[in-house]
C-alpha cells in the first residue's frame, strides 16, 4: 500500500473571484500524495524546493504522514513559484508568471527505499525526467503519468518514447486533443492507447472524467458543489486519489480502476472547495466516504422499470 | 401515454466539418415528436409551415406515427428557415441566418383531440406563446419547457411568469447561467427552481446533463461516440425521449425522471450520428434498449469493494 510522486513542489499565487493567497503551498507532488493519503499507509514524495522553502509548509506536509526523505532542499536555489488568475466563470485562467528556479535542473535520484512503492505517480516533468525516474523504482503495480501541452509540443520523441512504458496517462481534453490531433475525444483516447497506455483517463474539468481502458469506457461526473473556492491542484488531487485507491486493492482490475476513478473524484471535489491544498488539511476518510455514497446516488440508474404503464417497441 | 410537442418544424441548412445539407427538416418540434415516437403511442404535434413545405418531410413524419393534425399549413408565407455552420470541434456553431417567416404570426391552436394529453412539451418559442398553449391543455402530468438567451434577454417578464406554471424546465449550461445571472451551476440551479420549476434540467452538450429536484441531482454522460456527424437537434430529441419515457410511465416519481434522462441521453446520441433527424428516420426501439445497458456500463459504479487489501481511515 504505497504510492510514490514525483513531481513539483511550489510557491503558488493564486487568485479567483473569491479571494487570493500568495505564496500557498502548491506543486503536483503536494496534491498528489496530500490526496492519496487518506487511502495509503506509505506516501513518498520526490520532488526539490529552494532555499526559501519554509519549515512551516514540512510540517503541513509530514504532520500528514507524508514521508519527505525524497525531499531535495537545494540551497543554491529559489522554489519553483507559479502564479495565476482565474476568470470569473473559473473554467479559464490565466498563467501570470512560472519561475522554474531550482525546478530547471531537477534531476531526481530516488531514495533506496522508495524503490519498491507500489503505484509510481509521475507528476508533470519533462518526459524525460519522468523516464529516468521509472528506471529507478522496481516493478511498480502501475505507473501513472501526467504531462502538458508544452511537452506534446517541445518533447514530443521524448514524450512518445514514455507513452510506450507507462501503464495510465492522465490528461485532460485539451492535452488529449493535442497529444492525438484528433478533437473527438473518443477517437483521441483510441489513438493515444495505441500509443503504449493501457488505461487513458481524459479529465474534464467541472464535467467530470472519462477512463477509456481495452475493454469500456467509463465515465464520473464532477461532484457537484455549489461553493468552489479554488480550482488549482484539482486534477492532482484526483490522480493522487485515483493512486491511493489503487495501493490498496489486491488486484488492479477493472472495477477497481472504476472505484479509484470515484475516490480521485471525490477528493478533488474537497480540494477545490477552499484555496490551495486546504481542503486536504483536515479532511478525514469517513467525509471521503460520505461523499462517495452521494456519488453513488448521483450517478446510478435505477434498476427497475416497475413504474411503465408498458412499452411500444 | 400521449406528448403533445409544441415548436417549429423547419428548414435547416446545415454545415459541420463531416458534411453539408440544404434545407433538411428541422425544428423544435420535429425532433421532439421523432424523439418521443420510440417510447410513446401517441405522439402529437403543434406547429407552423409555409407553402413551401414539401409533401416529402410530410410523408417523413406521418410514416413515423406522428400525427400532423396541428400542422398548421400557412398558405401565404414560408416555412421559417436556419442556417448554421459548426466549428472544427462541433461544440460551437456560428448562426448563419434566421428567416421567421410564417413563425412571426404563430399563435398555436390545439385540436380538441389534443388537448388531454398526458406531457406537454414547449418548444423553444416567445415565452407568452408557450403561456397561451399552455392554457389550452387540460390537466397534463407534466409540463416541459425550453427556452433560449433571446428571451432571457428580451421577454424576461413573460418568462417569469410562464417559469412559475411549468413542472420541468430544460436548458442548456449557457441558458441557465444567464437566466439565474449565476456562474455555478449548482447554485444557478437553485435559483432557477425557485422561480417555479420542480425539476430543471441542464444540458451540457458532450458532457450530458443534470438534473436538478428538491432531493437530488442525478448526472448523465452523453454516450461517448466515435463518429458525431451533426449535433443539431440533439437538445430537442433529448427532450422528446424524456417526454416520450415519462408518458409510459404509471407515476411521474423520481426514479422515473432518473431513467427518462437516461433515455432522453441516448435517443439524442442516435440523433447527432448522422444530419438532422436521420438518425432518428429508422431507429428501432430495441437499438435504444441496447444502448441503454451500454450506459449502465458507463455509469455504474460497482458495488463490491472486495478488492481492498485494507483500508487506512
Amino acid at each position: 500500500m504505497s504510492v510514490l510522486a514525483v513531481g513539483t513542489v511550489a510557491f503558488d499565487d493564486i487568485e479567483t473571484p473569491f479571494g487570493k493567497r500568495e505564496k500557498a503551498l502548491g506543486g503536483s507532488a503536494t496534491y498528489i500524495t496530500m490526496a492519496a493519503r487518506f487511502m495509503c499507509d506509505e506516501v513518498n514524495l520526490v520532488a526539490v524546493v529552494g532555499n526559501d522553502f519554509p519549515d512551516e509548509y514540512v510540517d503541513v506536509m509530514r504532520s500528514r504522514r507524508i514521508d519527505l526523505q525524497g525531499l531535495d532542499v537545494d540551497k543554491d536555489g529559489l522554489t519553483f513559484a507559479w502564479g495565476g488568475k482565474y476568470h470569473y466563470d473559473l473554467n479559464n485562467r490565466d498563467t501570470l508568471y512560472t519561475d522554474l528556479n531550482v525546478l530547471s535542473s531537477f534531476n531526481p535520484t530516488i531514495p533506496n527505499g522508495y524503490r519498491s512503492s507500489k503505484i509510481l505517480c509521475l507528476g508533470n516533468l519533462e518526459p524525460g525526467v519522468q523516464a529516468r525516474v521509472m528506471k529507478q523504482v522496481e516493478n511498480p503495480s502501475m505507473v501513472l503519468c501526467d504531462t502538458m501541452n508544452y511537452w506534446i509540443e517541445n518533447s514530443p520523441e521524448s514524450l512518445k518514447d514514455l507513452l510506450g512504458k507507462i501503464d495510465c496517462l492522465v490528461v485532460n481534453d485539451s492535452e488529449a486533443r493535442e497529444l492525438s490531433g484528433i478533437p473527438n475525444l473518443v477517437a483521441s483516447a483510441r489513438k493515444i492507447r495505441s500509443m503504449g497506455p493501457e488505461v487513458l483517463i481524459i479529465k474534464k474539468g467541472e464535467h467530470g472524467a472519462l477512463m477509456f481502458t481495452e475493454e469500456s469506457v467509463f465515465s464520473v461526473p464532477a461532484y457537484p458543489l455549489e461553493d468552489i473556492q479554488d480550482p488549482t491542484g484539482a486534477g492532482d488531487a484526483f490522480m493522487g486519489g485515483f493512486a491511493g485507491y489503487l495501493s490498496g486493492c489486491k488486484k488492479i482490475n477493472l472495477d477497481a480502476l472504476k472505484h479509484a476513478l470515484v475516490y480521485g473524484s471525490v477528493v478533488a471535489s474537497y480540494t477545490v472547495e477552499k484555496f490551495g491544498p486546504e481542503g486536504l488539511y483536515d479532511l478525514t476518510r469517513s467525509e471521503i466516504e460520505g461523499r462517495i455514497d452521494s456519488f453513488r446516488d448521483l450517478t446510478t440508474i435505477p434498476m427497475a422499470d416497475l413504474a411503465l404503464i408498458g412499452s411500444s417497441s
